[in-house]
């Protein structure tokens, strides 16, 4: 792959000006960090789960994250009803399929969700995107340019299998579609010791796929921009804590000459 | 109206000697917050939904604050229970209609309680009041004085309607009861930035109005110094997450002399 | 009892070099701070209430920790699971009695779960111990020596009775077995200005809980870690928010020597 520049910014400004609502089912634990950066991207979050509601709710959104890191069987359900009001509007449904593999409730929870429902944007870590495979693959250790051609292939089978793009987070994050793939090289390690940047990922995905077609394009812009805010926040820090509120902050503040210089993105 | 000059502090010292319960019934996505404002206030927040102990714990409170951003139709139901135990006990019920308007079950449930238990203040943001008013008033575009004063009589019907103080939040914060009437003018743009604020500004005027009786002068010392802590935190702060962090820390030590001064109250 | 010497930091090592799983069905209210204090220290939280998988995910866990802060009847029935997968598993199970004495549901289900299944150490702040204790003990006043001796006394009846660690925390924390006892004095009164201190501190026990069978010796140094990092946030904060973030920076770095010389400990 030869590495390509995106124009991450425009799509960012696009949120900053329409100011999308993003629609949650998400988890419990993460809900307010989920909620507070798509509003810091510019964005509207609504976090709406009772049945009575999700359908209608997800109708007024633009773009709708499931997240099953704290899933019920009625949660689900919830979900289902608002993922098919989304299909319905043609409005993109992004599932973190959080922790899956853990349980025997996550694994049949999010195959359920993928069957029953469009997903359009398919997003986890490794290990939950070799689950969700349903193949015994086992990425050949930690030599990362080795795991990260084991993902693509992995990548590849779940886009064909449900028609939807998928997205491997990591040090590498990979996005595939049917045609084309895109590899995010952005990012800090500070990330992995705060708890919810994976979740968070999910929502500036939903938020970036909020406003426009290209829903690979949206994953990769969204991911850059998340994890250069990241890379900016990591060097102000004396910590995971005040990494955490400088990477809000800067995010906020994200420029299109700094999305430019830093962007590392092949394709 | 005429700017005058409330006693913001006589209360806020009384929270703090006082250390009186705020129950909530609140919503998922910003509790933490909420509980914590109350906390840095100096008083005591509790959360507790489950209908078995709803009304017990309403019952040792000094104020009650309900917020129906994330409703399901089961915690209406302890809503409703804590609030009738409120009601008993003559302690104030805060509503927060947070999102009505979105979907039928919001309008719906809302509506519910307001007629089915005693709401001692009503809270809510230029939308949503209007929506509560049943009215199909179109405010009159965005100029700040026209929409101030169409509030001024969506506040009043409200008032008039369900005898409660009425609180519409917005770049100015109007409170009516059927008597008096105050507009806050502090607060920060960055407000709008964060979320919670909404939220937090409910809990806030929950801890005002656990000492005292009079719940219109309660609400606008709760606006004034919270709203003070925002324009001090604002001075300090580099995006969103920081302000945030720097509004908390503003209000724990807020100080007499500096409500004095910052503050922008017409009666 | 005289001043002692432990080695928190070999359980902290150890913490950073496994990674427990910490498996936790705890409040909706400080549910992320939970989280995110057993990350910050290393290890890895797990958040996972549905019946259908509490059992299956604390039995990949390292340990268990319960909170009733938020309980509705069945949250415990969730967390009945939990425990008895854990139990047989030998997983030690923490119980954070959460508001006991507040309510009728907190008192019985708090015994009942006491009860019904193995809890390892149970964890309260002195009116919740007393409470459990199902005493009528009224502790003599504010001064706190003569608060400790009584708390040494109580912890001894709830330690004798459910064969379990007790630990009380306060300005100083008590933590007894059958045989021996700790008590911690490190800690900074900002941590009672932030909603949540309490239920990560029984987090944190857990975190120390999963690497050595020494559950008093856990939970002693599992305290005297998460104080020593408050102690060093409190130098550098403008108030509870800022000193709050500073923690968990202070945790995240905390160092052996710092430890070792900050460590006021009895035993």
């Amino acid at each position: 792959m030869a590495k390509t520049k995106i124009d991450a910014y425009s799509l960012l400004k696009r949120i900053r000006e329409e100011k999308p609502i993003v629609h949650h089912l998400t988890n419990w634990v993460t809900i307010y960090d989920c909620a507070n950066v798509v509003k810091t991207l510019g964005a509207s979050p609504v976090m709406a789960h009772a049945r009575e509601e999700a359908a209608e709710m997800a109708a007024i959104a633009s773009s709708l994250v499931l997240n099953i890191g704290t899933l019920t069987p009625d949660f689900v359900e919830a979900m289902k009803i608002a993922a098919k009001s989304a299909n319905k509007k043609g409005i993109p449904v992004i599932l973190d399929i959080c922790g899956v593999g853990a349980t025997r409730l996550r694994d049949d929870k999010s195959l359920e969700l993928l069957n029953e429902v469009k997903i359009d944007i398919i997003k986890g870590n490794v290990s939950e995107i070799v689950r969700a495979s349903g193949e015994n693959i086992r990425t050949r250790g930690v030599d990362s340019t080795e795991v990260e051609q084991d993902m693509f292939t992995v990548a590849g089978w779940l886009t064909k299998r449900f028609n939807a793009v998928v997205v491997v987070t990591g040090k590498h994050d990979i996005i595939r579609n049917g045609i084309k793939s895109y590899v995010v090289k952005n990012g800090h390690p500070m990330m992995t010791h705060v708890v919810g940047t994976g979740c968070m990922a999910a929502s500036v995905i939903g938020a970036f796929a909020a406003v426009t077609k290209d829903l690979a394009y949206a994953a990769a812009s969204a991911l850059t921009c998340f994890e250069i805010a990241a890379e900016l926040a990591a060097k102000k820090a004396k910590g995971p804590a005040s990494f955490k509120e400088a990477m809000f902050d800067c995010l906020f503040k994200l420029e299109e000459k700094t999305i430019n210089k830093m962007q590392k993105v092949t394709a």
